[in-house]
């Protein structure tokens, strides 16, 4: 119930403030619209109309609008559109009032003609900052750090820190952490506020400052930085190059991001879909996400199907088998995904270290065993009672205990070899192994039907 | 290169750290060991011996082992062993040093009776404030919240705001956010150490505090926490009972951990395995919880191969139909999968919102049908051209695209449905609706086959 009435309210809240704003009442929409939280904002800018966002741009200046462009969860077709909408020095400008590292993100949508062309008219300082992040590569340290952090020297007093830390507030991304750095910037210590505030305003930075900075190198996966942001509890990880000079910072909400994307891209991938987190507007756009992954499954069914037709000769001899061949493949691809879902996300989250990979093979080839012969023994006795054949119930046995042991060490080696090769082991997705193992377990249970032949027919 | 020598470097610390510790050399150890930050204390805690672990608790306080015992990484079981090996008079006072939503996870670990008896022997303070919190349901708001934050009155100058502060910065959790609150202990402001420390000495509170202050209640979802806090980029939420009272504050360190825990909660169920992220220490326990899936799928299995064995006729009169069983059921089991990641995912972000989730029905209905006919059209053409029959082709090609139909429904109705029925959506996990796909989609093969019976023999 209470839910439906914060909808509401929500909903009512919305209609009025577009009145408002078509009502041509600049001071009653400011007073509204610049109260809420820009989140709050962005959600109202992406529901309404193109003539209400014309209005919204001669309403608010363009770092009113940088607030809530930076939170905006839209396309990048509609980034570039919406941009389109406006005058390019209202960009410009909008784009050097944002984080660095935002304004790097919307750059990057862009071509590089357009984006070149609003550096060029950009304020010089702005536009060199940008500049300088736009160079790093995508899913790296670099490519998501700000350069809005505070540093100062060892050299100072609390006081005097403070004082620069007053200074710098309103524009530092945050300031809960204070970076030390020498002459050279070099990066020599962590300070934090709550430290500096605790302190007395006569010590010097030197004798408080925490030597032992955890940090991260430019060129670094965006992973680490989260794995390293969440292992150590920091709101702010400083990036360095490889002189450890200081670079910029990381912060907690862009590493929040980061974790967030990175898991539902493995859930993606697992799933084969490409991007699970896109709501897709319509079944077009959806089916063509969809259509590469499924016509390469396709494929490899045709290749399964080629399979089994090699034995059809002894599918016409007993065509009882193909009773089983669902049951027999489903259970390799069921075993198949679990054991590629376990060395994925080991993988990913950084718990499968060098030395245990072979020690997780080996565990995994057990788990096989054990799994299928439990299964495996499971079936002889059921299909025993069913059908009253005790070959035939071995037969399928032996199969799934086989197939899932294969099954399971190809979910093991295959991401473990991909990691090796320096491909994103989440690739291999649960379909692909599904399918994979489809023909794997098909070509034991026809084999051995094969070779035991006589025992079937009576 | 640089990574191993890192590793190595960390592998000869550890063994230098534990020569210190086992040559009873209390200086040193403590000198060393206290330079490091918590998480890789917690590392080095976890990987030494008992005999070893026995000496630290002699060479540290309870509040120094809280330190890093609260962000120890091991199992429930494990817990309860260490918690074992201390003097109960040792384990409370570390539990009254930890942060209270720290102390409750680990109480939460042990049995209710050997939990009352660490209360009985804490400082009552400390026991009052944890017995408080355990009360929480799990997986709210208020299991995992903590009480030590820090709230003022709007009726104080920035000034003595900061005294309290300071005063308090030694033991809150975090100082970033100060609430302020009323008389009766409701929230009704916000302010961040960001603006109280620009802001003039003499300013009230009320002046510059943010009235708008976003808060989840004590029995909301921790998913919906984590999503608020996401969605504001928040450090701390606030956590108020139904009458808007202060009770407490989530840091976004805790919410992290949330994040992470859903996404591969959600991953492990995908895949069907009971918890993706623990990696197992023997083949046995992995075998165990993989094994209740398999079991229900096994039968599942059983349940399509009796439906074929219905079919048994027609097979034995057209025996090339088993060729293309894996296919078809393949095919649906991955579109099956597709569809179901999409509406899991959309459910669990909340981006789903009720209205639109018609909407998505229908958009993935046209979607398997988009998929479905180019699946099938190729099919047609790759049967026609491969085994020269067309009618086949038209048999194997329509199931495909009704199985394809089907599935992708299935995928999207079963949690939606699920969801509506307040059961958790991920539970209708990859290989389950997977194993359903195949039985629908041989129901239709076999089906269709039945009826045209007649053209399929030559």
């Amino acid at each position: 119930m209470v839910e439906i009435n914060q909808e509401e309210q929500e909903q009512l809240n919305e209609e009025l403030l577009i009145e408002t704003l078509n009502s041509e009442n600049i001071i009653g929409f400011r007073e509204e619209f610049l109260y809420l939280h820009p989140y709050d904002q962005a959600k109202f800018f992406t529901k309404i109309a193109q003539e209400e966002r014309l209005r919204i741009y001669r309403f608010l200046s363009p770092k009113e609008v940088s607030d809530f462009f930076e939170v905006l969860e839209i396309d990048d077709d509609e980034y570039k559109d919406i941009l389109a909408e406006m005058e390019p020095q209202y960009v410009a400008d909008m784009l050097s009032h944002m984080f660095t590292d935002n304004a790097v993100d919307v750059l990057n949508m862009l071509d590089k003609l357009q984006a070149a062309s609003y550096l060029t008219i950009m304020n010089k300082e702005s536009a060199q900052e940008i500049k300088d992040l736009l160079h790093y590569e995508e899913s790296t340290a670099g490519s998501i750090m700000t350069t809005e952090y505070i540093a100062i020297s060892a050299n100072q007093t609390v006081r005097s820190a403070m004082h620069i830390l007053k200074n710098e507030a309103p524009t530092a991304e945050t300031i809960y952490y204070v970076f030390v750095i020498d002459d050279d910037r070099r990066l020599v210590g962590v300070i934090s506020l709550r430290d500096l505030i605790i302190t007395n305003d006569d010590t010097m930075i030197s004798e408080i400052m925490s030597s032992r900075v955890v940090s991260i190198t430019v060129d670094a996966d965006q992973e680490d930085a989260a794995k390293q942001m969440r292992d150590y509890d920091l709101l702010a990880l400083p990036v360095v190059d490889f002189q450890n000079h200081l670079l910029g910072i990381i912060t907690v909400d862009d590493i929040i991001d980061v974790i967030d994307e990175e898991a539902s891209d493995d859930y993606s991938k697992l799933a084969a879909v490409m991007d699970v987190d896109t709501i897709d507007k319509n079944p077009f756009s959806a089916a063509k996400k969809r259509l590469p992954w499924l016509i390469i499954l396709l494929f490899l069914g045709m290749f399964t199907a080629s399979l089994i037709g090699r034995f059809e000769n002894t599918l016409n001899q007993v065509s009882i088998l193909a009773v089983f061949i669902p049951l027999i493949a489903g259970m390799a691809g069921n075993t198949g995904t679990q054991a590629l879902a376990v060395a994925v996300r080991g993988i990913a989250t950084g718990e499968l270290e060098e030395e245990s990979r072979w020690k997780l093979v080996i565990r995994e080839g057990g788990t096989g065993l054990i799994t299928g012969s439990i299964c495996g023994l499971l079936v002889v006795i059921i299909v025993f009672l069913w059908k009253g054949e005790l070959f035939l119930g071995f037969l399928v046995g032996v199969s799934i205990l086989a197939s899932l042991f294969v099954a399971t060490l190809a979910g093991t080696l295959v991401p473990l070899l991909m990691h090796k090769l320096k491909i994103d082991p989440a690739v291999a997705s649960g379909p692909f192994i599904t399918t994979m193992n489809d023909l794997t377990s098909i070509l034991i249970y026809f084999g051995l039907a094969t070779l035991f032949m006589s025992y079937l027919i009576h």
